[in-house]
């Protein structure tokens, strides 16, 4: 396996494999790597040539507010579980190799960006598109693979890559959870024992709102405000939003119909855990 | 010579060409070919074994009252000078295919975008760049050929080409003129007898210029001066701008220093013509 930390080294790497015919699968990463990335790595292991797995915790797409600074950074147990998975490259570029002085170039998927988490998260998702579009552009992937944890932004990665007419195809792979449910994070790591104890209260009110769903509720106020009244009861939560949205335009819905996603930000504490689930009503 | 319209089956042809260890160089244009764009065409074809023109007037680009519609269109005789300069495939795609219902991603290159005819066209660049950025993942070119005509526009395209790590490589060719001195320009169709009588004075102004700076004034303001002193004799001419810029971040400059950009906008009578040219001095 090898770190490679410069896009061109890793650029000729990429024409290299191509050249002999090979498939490249990419698992695009902010380290802090758990099961749910290494369920993505091996997928990219099943069906791929080459794998590639991206490890940047990228600045752009932190507010000035947010954790940057202490997001959780080991490359080198990072790179002992990359390895476990036969990973061929690790690319672990600096933030001046990504952002050299002078940047100026971004990239946004409107309307997408500005609901769900971008609402408490303003500039979020233009980082996490103009990262994901360098990134693409760097390794040139057959396949990308992200997680359905972050359901935002795997709409909106969807969207910009069919939108800027970019040759790789992306695969969104199943949130893997913890036996209590809550669903696997890097920043499970901030939760002390108390909040550790109540963020599974996420997934009890995504399993709720599926429990009401399957009986016949459709009115999406009623689901949401059962939803509610549930994480309420835990001291340490503070709920950022619940929504119910069409999966693909992300707009609100008022009755439950179609593929229909139900997402949710919640503070634990001080840390800020997302969750959802896609339904599908006919 | 093929003519395509859709760009799944162009990244097709593309990528069977590029699997037969074929290079691939690549000429977008808005149609309404001229001699500057069949001289950037002669290059590609002399660089590359494949060669590659677009032909789109592509609306993002253009401001609610500006010239989209009026924009000159003759697909047949843009074909026929493709032809005789050896392209290999025309691009030709419609509205729909390149902004489907739901379009909503955009590039955008910050500072750069903002100053120059930035300032007059708002949206103009957030336009060209999106457009360059697709084009450029549909074509996945080697070489990809712009005028130094729109000097804006090729500073902004090599810069989100680096910043979004594009494998394509950005060659920028000189302007074509008349012989007294216009530069060639798909909207110069539009003007009457006597505004094309006046339409040289862009040129002359920067000769002008270009004339003081070899006689060592330095000064830009005076160097505008004289410019819009000279381009003011003309009757049917009104200035947008007349502006000297450091070549790379298009930073207005007070004395003439390193590599400059000479660039101006002009209206002749209801056309707006842009000209340039860059000086060096050490």
């Amino acid at each position: 396996m090898k770190i490679i930390t410069k896009f061109s080294i890793i650029q000729k790497e990429i024409k290299k494999a191509k050249k002999q015919g090979k498939t490249v699968g990419f698992v695009p990463t902010m380290g802090a790597l758990h099961q749910g990335h290494l369920s993505l790595i091996r997928i990219a292991r099943r069906e791929n040539d080459l794998v590639v797995v991206s490890i940047f915790v990228n600045p752009s797409q932190f507010g000035p507010k947010e954790d940057y600074t202490k997001y959780p950074r080991n490359l080198e147990l990072d790179a002992e579980l990359c390895g476990k998975e036969k990973t061929d490259i690790i690319f672990y570029p600096g933030a001046k190799e990504m952002y050299p002085c002078g940047y100026n170039t971004y990239v946004t998927v409107e309307r997408l960006s500005d609901t769900l988490c971008g609402k408490y998260r303003p500039g979020h998702f233009k980082g996490v598109a103009t990262v994901v579009t360098k990134l693409l552009n760097i390794i040139n992937p057959d396949i990308a693979y992200f997680g359905q944890k972050d359901a935002q932004q795997a709409v909106i990665i969807k969207k910009l890559v069919g939108d800027l007419n970019m040759p790789a195809k992306i695969k969104i792979m199943p949130t893997l959870r913890e036996k209590d449910g809550l669903a696997l994070s890097s920043r499970n790591v901030y939760l002390n024992p108390a909040e550790r104890k109540d963020a599974p209260v996420l997934s009890q009110a995504l399993d709720l709102a599926k429990g009401l769903v399957k009986r016949g509720v459709k009115d999406t106020t009623k689901i949401v405000d059962a939803m509610k009244h549930l994480i309420k009861k835990k001291k340490t939560a503070k709920i950022d939003y619940i929504s119910i949205v069409g999966l693909e335009n992300l707009e609100p819905l008022r009755k439950i119909t179609g593929s229909c996603l139900i997402a949710e930000a919640v503070w634990i504490g001080r840390t800020r855990l997302i969750d959802n689930i896609i339904i599908g009503v006919n």
